[in-house]
C-alpha cells in the first residue's frame, strides 16, 4: 500500500511508480478515498529492494506493508502442522522443561553432574549446560571447549538430551560432533546471519533441534521469526523461538520481560515458543514467578537455569540459577498452570 | 554516596560539599577504595534540593542515593501493617476483581445496568464504570455527568460499591458527592499533582479507596509509588496501585504489559496491587492471558472491562471488554492460580 | 484500511463490516492481492467508536489507519499558514529563545530579577519563570503563588513576555489575571485533557500563547499533536509544540534527548516546534549540545534554564540551569547554526 | 558498595559477606547512615562473578559498582593519548567522512567506481562500500564476495582507503588478505565476541582500524565500550565507536537515533565516535539533520550512505542514499559546525 504525501500522485509519479513496480511484476491499483487517494500493490510486494525504491521516493509518504515476509515460518505455510520433538515430548502436547547450568565449571565438573541427575529428577526433560559463555567483559571466564565431555556425560548418564549454546563455526561443529542434540543461538548472535546459515547448513539433514533466543532489543517480531527463516530454509525445521527478556531493563529486573509476546508470535507463525525467564528476571526469587507468567501466555516450554548448590555456580548461577527444590516446585506449579489453560476450550 | 569524576576529590573540593551537606544536617564519609575514592553521605539524604545541588558541581560524575524517597509508602513504614477493604474482599487476603464496561454509553444505561449485573454473577467485587473520559481525540465522546446515575444505580441494584474515574476536582466532587466508592486516576493523570493532592484533601476523613494507574511511560517505579504517597500524606493510606501496560507499546498491542512488575513493586511498598490487563494488551481475546500472568506475579487483583454486549460499547468497549461468560472463566482461572501461589510456603 | 486474519472476508463478514462502516456513512471497497484481499474503508475513517469496533471483530487482524487524526493541526489545514509572534519574534523566520529559571525561590526573589536581566542580555525574548512546580517527592518544595508578581515585576523590568507553567484551573486563572503571556503545559499534565480543554476555553479570545510540552513516553507524535488539537479547538491556534526527552532515559541523561522528532512532527502538524534541551540532558555541562542539535533538526526555537547563580538556585537550577556566558555562548552558535541551515535552498 | 535489604547486616550475613570478598582479594567497610547502614568494597571489584555470588545473597538488595569495568578503552587508561589516523586525518583534529554505497552491485560494479570518485570529490576521507549484507530477510541478496575486487578497484582509482562489513571469519580473512585498511562490525554482530576476538587476533599488529557499530538496543554503553575491548585486548587500539540508532524505531524514522549518547561515552572512553546517520533515520531526506546533530554533540567524524544515482542502487540505497551533492552540502554545513564548536573554549 502506497501512500502519498500530498492527497494523490499526479499522473507522471503514477507512471513512474507503475514502471518500478512493473520490474517486479507487479501493479498498482487507486483506492479513493475521502480525503487522499492511496494505491495498493497488486502482486507479491515482498521484494525488499522493490520496497526500497518506492520508499525513497520523494513524494511517497511511507509503503504499509501486508504481507508475511516468511515463507516456511508463516503460520500459514505448509510447515504450520509440522511437530518437535524432544526428550520425549511434542511441543504442544505437553510442557517442555529445560533446565540446568549457565556454565559448566571446568575445574568441578562434578557440580554439573549432580545437577543433571537433580534436574532430571526436579522433572527436566532436556539439560541445557553453557560450555563457552558470551560475556560482556573479555576477561571474564569464556568457558571450556573440555566441558562438552562433561556435557555428554550427562547426557549418558540422565538419559536426557543436551543443549549448549555455540558462538562461531568451530564450536558448532565440536558441539554437533560431540552428539549435542539441541544446539542454542543466544540473544547476542541471534542477527548473526553468517551462524544462522552455518547452523542450517549443518543440521540440514539431521534432527537437531535449534533453540532460537530472540534478540536483546524490543519490537520487530518479524526480525525473530526471519532469523529462524534462515535456519528452517536449508531444510531442517526443528526451530524452537526463545523469548528472554529485552534491553532497556525494566527497572529492577537484569532485562526487560517479554513472555508476553508469546501469543504475538503464535499468531504469526506455527513455530513453538520456549520462554526463558532466568535470564528475563535475572534473580532466582524473582524466577518462579516469570515461569508461570509464560505458561499463562501460552508457551509451549520453560527454560530455567538451575544449580545443585548456586552459591559455588559461576557464571551467571549464583544469581539466577534455582536450587532443584525451587525447580521442582516451579514445573509442578507450571504443569498445573498449562493443564489448566488447556482445559478451556481453545485454549486460551 | 558522592562518586568524583577524578579518582578523588581534592582538599577544596570536599570543603565545598561539606558545606552544601551541611547546610542540610549531613556530613560526608570518605570510602577509600583500591582505584577511586568515593564519598558517603551521612545523614538524611532524601532533600531533593542538597541532591541537585551536589549533582550541579562539575567535579561530580553522579550521586547514588541509598535511601527510599518515600515516607508513608515505604515497605518498612508504620503504615505497612495497613489492609484495605472493598467490596467484601481484605486485599492480600483473597483476589480482589473489579469489573465493569470501559464506558457507560448515556444512551443506552440499560445495557450498564445489564453488565453490573452479569459481572456481579461472573464473580467481581466492585464495579467499573466510566462516566468521563479521557480521549486522546478532542472530538471524540468525552463522557456525561448524567451518567453517574447510572452509576450508583447499578450500585444499588447489586450491592457492590463503583469505580469511576476522575479527571478533575469538578468531577471528584460529583463523585464523591454521589457515593462513589473507589475513585480511579487514569494514566495520563497519574502525575497530575494538583488532582492528586485535590484527592487526597477530599478523601482524607473518609474510607474511600482510590486506584492510582500507572502512568504511561517506562521506569521510575519509584515515581509511580511517590504519586500515591502524595494521596496518602493527607491521612487516607486506602491506595491502590495499578499496572497497565506502558508505551512504546509492544508490537501488536495496545500497550507494553507491565504486569511484571508487581514484585519490584512489592519490595518497596506495602501498597497492594492491582493489574489492568484491558488496558495492557488492549484487545479481548489476549485479555485472559495477561490477567492470569498478573496473578502468577503476585498480583493482588485485577481490573478487567467487560460488557454484556461488545459490540454494542462504545469508547474502548467493542474491542477490549470480555464477555460475561469469558469474565467468569478468566476470574475462575484466576482464583485457581491465586490458590496455587498462595499454597507454596512463602507464596513465591 | 482493513486486513483479515484470513486471506479474504466471507461474505457474512464483508456483510458484518459493510453494516458498522454503514452505521458512520462509510463503504468497504476489496483490494484483490496476489495472496490476501485487503478492504478499504471510503468515506472519513476518522471516528474513533468505527475503528474500535472494526478492530473488536474477531477475524480482523488489524486496521491501518490512513487519514490524519487531527483537522486543525494537520499541515494540510486552513491554519497552517498561521504564524505566531511573541517576544518580536515571529516563529520560523528567527530563532526563539525562552530563558529563565526552572524556579523562582520566593525566599530570594532578587536572583529571578538579576536572572530576568541577564537572559535578556544574553539574548533571550521571552522570560521563564517557575511559580509553581510539579515534584515528583511530595515533600519538596511545590512554588508559591506569589512568585508571580516576582515573575511580572521581571516582566515589566525586562520589557518581555514571561512564561510560566500551571497545573490546574485555579493556577491557570492567577496567572492569566496576572498578564502572563505565554502558559506552559507541563510534560507531566501533557495528556490532562480537562487541563488542556481549560486552557483552550481560557486563552480563546486572547493572544496567550500556549507552549505545549511533550509527555514523558517515547512514541506516539500523534498523540502530541492531538493534545494541542484540544486547545485549538476553542479558537486560539497558538500553540506551539515542546519536546523536552523522554522515558526511558538515556543512561547517563535525566530523559532520552527527543529533538530529533522535529522533522517528524513538521511533516504532520504546521504547529511550531520550539524544543527544551535543559529537561532533556539534565545537567548543564550537556545542555549546548543539544540545545545545537535541536537547531540542526530545524526547530524553531530553544527553552533553556539559566540562573546568574545556578548554585543558589533551587528546584533544578543548580543541576541545569546554565550561567548567563554559557546561555549568551549557546545562543550565539545557534543562530548561527539557525543561519546555516536556512542558507541551504529548501532549509533542510 | 553492598546494599542489604534490611537496615543492616547481621553478624553471621556479615561473614558470609566477608567470606566471599575475600576470595577475591576483597574487604568490606561499613558505612553506618542515619536509616541504613551499607558495606563498600574495598579493593578491585570488576570480578563478575564475585558481584554475581553477591548478588546472590538473598539479603542483599543490590549491588551498586563503582569501578569502570574495562580497562583499555577506559578515560584514564594509558591509551587515552593514543590517536587514530586514516585517510590522511587524524580523529579529534579533523572530522572524519566516510562515505559510500551501502551495497556494491555486483552486476553494475561501474556505479561503485563512479559513486567513489564522487563522493571523494564531496570530500569523503574513507570509501563505503558493503560486499556482504546482513538482511533481515533470508531470501534478500546477500552479497557477493567477488565485490571485494571493485572495492579495492575504486581505492586505488581515488587512493583513499576502504571501510566493508565482515560477518564472518571468512570474509574478514578475504577483506584484510585483499588490502581493506578498515574493517567494519555491524550492528547485528555487535556483540558476536568470537567475531570480535577473530578480529583482535587478526589486526593485532597491523594498523587496520576497525569501525564498531552500537548494538540495535537501548542502554548499556559499557557494554558498547566492553565490545571494543575485546578487539583492542589484542594490541591494536585503532577502534572507533560508531552509534547508528537503536530499536524500538522513533516512530517515523528507521531506529531511534542516538546521537546523543556521543557526550555520555566520551565521558567514559578515550575513542573516538563516528555516527551513522544513515541508519538512524533511514530516509536520505532526514540524513543531514541527524548528521549536523552528531556534530553538536562532539562526533568526531560521520559515516554517511551516498550513491551516484539513489534509485538504481540496491540494499538501503535507493531508500537512504544521499546524492553526491548532497553529501557535498552536508559535509560542508558539517565542518562549519564543527569549527564552531571547536571555537568555544574547551569545546563545550
Amino acid at each position: 500500500m502506497i501512500l502519498p504525501k500530498a492527497t494523490r500522485l499526479n499522473p507522471e509519479q503514477v507512471a513512474e511508480v507503475t514502471a518500478i513496480v512493473g520490474e517486479f511484476g507487479c501493479s498498482i491499483q487507486p483506492i479513493i478515498g475521502a480525503v487522499r487517494t492511496i494505491y495498493a500493490i497488486v502482486g507479491d510486494e515482498r521484494d525488499e529492494l522493490m520496497i526500497n525504491r518506492l520508499e525513497g521516493l520523494p513524494y511517497v509518504d511511507r509503503i504499509d506493508r501486508i504481507q508475511s515476509p516468511f515463507k516456511l515460518m508463516d503460520r500459514r505455510s505448509d510447515l504450520s502442522s509440522h511437530r518437535i520433538t524432544i526428550g520425549g515430548v511434542t511441543l504442544g502436547e505437553e510442557l517442555l522443561v529445560i533446565a540446568g547450568q549457565c556454565t559448566i565449571d571446568p575445574k568441578n565438573p562434578g557440580y554439573y553432574l549432580e545437577t543433571a541427575a537433580a534436574v532430571k529428577e526436579a522433572g527436566a526433560h532436556v539439560l541445557r549446560g553453557g560450555v563457552w559463555k558470551p560475556r560482556t567483559n573479555p576477561y571474564a571466564f569464556q568457558g571450556d571447549a573440555k566441558s562438552i565431555e562433561t556435557l555428554m556425560e550427562a547426557s549418558r548418564q540422565t538419559g536426557l538430551p543436551v543443549n549448549t549454546e555455540v558462538m562461531d563455526e568451530q564450536q558448532l561443529e565440536l558441539a554437533l560432533g560431540a552428539g549435542v542434540q539441541m544446539i542454542q543461538v543466544g540473544a547476542r548472535n541471534a542477527l548473526n546471519y553468517s551462524l544462522l546459515r552455518a547452523i542450517g547448513r549443518a543440521v540440514a539433514k539431521a534432527d537437531t533441534v535449534v533453540l532460537l533466543k530472540r534478540s536483546l532489543h524490543m519490537g520487530a517480531l518479524n526480525e525473530f521469526i526471519s532469523a529462524a527463516e534462515y535456519i528452517v530454509s536449508f531444510g531442517n525445521p526443528n526451530v524452537i523461538l526463545c523469548p528472554r527478556g529485552t534491553a532497556p531493563a525494566l527497572d529492577g529486573y537484569r532485562n526487560h520481560p517479554d513472555e508476553s509476546i508469546t501469543p504475538l508470535l503464535k499468531e504469526k507463525t506455527w513455530a513453538p515458543v520456549v520462554v526463558d525467564p532466568s535470564h528475563s528476571v535475572g534473580k532466582a526469587s524473582y524466577v518462579p514467578a516469570c515461569a508461570l507468567a509464560a505458561v499463562t501466555y501460552g508457551a509451549d516450554g520453560l527454560c530455567i537455569e538451575a544449580h545443585v548448590s548456586p552459591s559455588h555456580g559461576i557464571g551467571d548461577d549464583p544469581k539466577q540459577a534455582l536450587s532443584p527444590s525451587a525447580l521442582a516446585d516451579t514445573i509442578a506449579q507450571a504443569k498445573q498452570i498449562w493443564a489448566l489453560r488447556r482445559s478451556v476450550a481453545g485454549g486460551a
